[in-house]
């Protein structure tokens, strides 16, 4: 009993995940890292803008006492000052620096925005496929999970979400640019899903939060549009990092945005600057709070995850794949080709190509492909999918 | 209803030392901050090592694909092998890279052993005068708080502590050299601890953690020595960071080390690797750990804050102060001349003298001076300590 009942259990459950992680350092320690195709992975592969080398080679030169201090735990006036300029300009909602508490990553700011608001029992609903790291975000603050499933489409269920939410909820989380479907919602859905929370907080005399989870916000494809959030809704909470736009996720620099329009919303700010303390972040970290603030109208060239998606897209619909067009970050989440699919993973494992089975974001059935690999991997794994589906056909 | 009720009572019954903070600010508006001598801080003033600007310069200089890409939630391998030597070389217990987990500062270590070994409800005992947030960091995750009394030097009270100590006792905290009183505890009292928690632990059949929060385990003056709280006891967790020591605390840079000989350690590290992850650290920032695998047994210089120790310490016993004499850290803990430390803590700001009422830490009738200021505050500050012992004798 050295360690506690919950994380034990936790450990346990996640264990096959685990297995499967160790299965292909397996094959690639025995075939050779070359031969296999990983896209299980989530850690992109571009490099860091030109801009962010330049200013973190600037910044790191810099010398002088508290550089590397301690600042307010809602981070530096200068850096919250330019996320708020930031989002002004890129979603036209006018946010100010005291909206903004810069956090340790997307992940940070979801654990703090959630301790922040939860009290013990109270409901997360989260939708299915999804991030499955919410699980264990909610739970750390002794919230309940309750999951509505997203439509054929990957698109929220609006009758679905709607009878999902009681009064015993608290919060929606949603994720668009979506992990791991690569889906962006429109305009229509985020209205539909603003209508209903607005209807559902005024029927239970409380706020229902809308978590809106963005680190993909930079990642939609030219063929598509991104539509925030947080213009349809007025409780809506934005967290976020520079992990994906700027390919830094080591780095563990993000924020929370809260809604300028939300009622009380100071008590809210106050309560996230206070949990970013408690939860033991203390702070983002210093450095990277001066250099992205130089640097945040940057991102990594979408241009090449476009070209990617466009390959595997089309290369495994001609194969028979059954896949909803991703319009933005790097992953697709293909149907598979038989309804089990540990199976198919299975059989894709044997070809060399990893990828991660649907039941691990709460949607047996599908599959989903990472892709920030290079190109050559994607042009090498073709015609091993080929050969997947043809082999359980 | 905007917060959790858990954060709204926290923020109610915090307001009294936000309101001293603020009265703080409002003093250094209306005299000029030059004119106050600020010892409520904690944040270290003293600049970074010269190696550390070296090499964060020459770390920030390197460019490739991942450099500030996620890494093994647990840290480099190199940098938690470079840790495990520095402990080996500085402490003399055979630690490997293995038992070493990287984190976002001390802070960050803490919450993240606290989450992988307490079950709801159970007790974690800390000594007071305490750190104040070990409070939070415990109920975070579900704990119970137990105070144990140091004795009149500031050292554990074993008759104290053992009748603090039931079958609900999941870990004890200690932090040596201490904040707030410099205390730095010798080899006779950690023994005895390390008995009774041994004996403890065989009485109830389960490991009851020490767990050595050593931020400030190199900061010990030369008329004292540190001896490491792992030596004395296998159920030891080390949590520390390089804040102090190299003053970098806004970096977020620390690690959790379990003492090598602890029975089935390794699911301990697998929790705290797992917990390290599922709280929302994911991983101690990339760049930073980089950077301090090359300056690990660097640190800033320890004889400028022994210089202000022993400037405060000989000038305030002078006047009539009762001090504990400091061995380390850069604070000291006096006796407040009257009963009511926080009615002294106003007579001394009516000087413009700021300290920390010893409430605040849970031991009234002292105040903590924090001596994270130039040479030059000190003695600004030395006829204002005089003139308010004066004034209320």
């Amino acid at each position: 009993m050295v360690i506690s009942q919950q994380i034990r259990e936790f450990r346990k459950s996640s264990s096959w995940i685990r297995k499967m992680f160790e299965s292909g350092i397996e094959l690639k320690r025995k075939y050779g890292v070359d031969k296999v195709c990983d896209f299980s992975l989530g850690n992109p592969d571009l490099m860091p803008p030109d801009e962010f080398q330049y200013f973190l080679e600037e910044e790191s030169r810099k010398t002088g006492p508290f550089l590397h201090g301690y600042m307010p735990n809602a981070g530096y006036v200068e850096t919250r000052e330019a996320v708020a300029e930031s989002l002004r300009k890129e979603i036209g909602v006018d946010f100010t620096r005291d909206d903004v508490v810069m956090t340790c990553g997307a992940a940070g700011a979801m654990n703090v925005v959630l301790k922040s608001i939860l009290n013990p029992g109270e409901s997360v609903v989260i939708l299915s496929p999804y991030f499955v790291e919410y699980k264990f975000y909610v739970l750390n603050h002794n919230g309940k999970i309750v999951v509505s499933e997203t439509d054929e489409r990957f698109l929220p269920d609006i009758a679905d979400l709607e009878s999902r939410i009681d009064g015993n909820t608290r919060a929606v989380i949603m994720n668009t640019p979506n992990n791991p479907t690569g889906r962006a919602y429109d305009e229509a859905i985020l209205k539909q899903v603003g209508e209903l929370l607005r209807e559902k907080s005024k029927k239970y005399g409380k706020p229902i939060f809308l978590i809106s989870d963005e680190p993909y916000r930079k990642i939609v494809f030219s063929d598509s549009k991104y539509f925030a959030p947080v213009k349809f809704y007025e409780n809506t909470v934005i967290v976020t990092s520079f992990s994906k736009d700027l390919s830094i996720p080591g780095e563990r620099i993000g924020y929370i945005a809260v809604n300028p329009v939300m009622e009380n919303k100071e008590e809210l700010i106050d309560a996230c600057i206070f949990c970013n303390r408690i939860l033991g972040f203390i702070n983002a970290p210093a450095l990277m709070q001066r250099v992205i603030r130089n640097v945040i109208e940057f991102s990594v060239d979408v241009e090449v995850y476009e070209k990617r998606r466009n390959l595997l897209f089309e290369s495994l619909k001609d194969m028979g794949y059954d896949i909803v067009k991703p319009e933005g970050t790097f992953y697709m989440f293909p149907r598979s080709p038989i309804d089990d699919d540990v199976e198919f993973s299975k059989v894709l494992r044997e070809e060399l190509v990893l990828v991660t089975p649907g039941v691990g974001f709460g949607r047996a059935g599908y599959f989903r492909i990472s892709f920030c690999v290079d190109e050559k991997v994607i042009k090498k794994s073709l015609e091993r999918f080929e050969r997947a589906i043809r082999k359980i056909r």
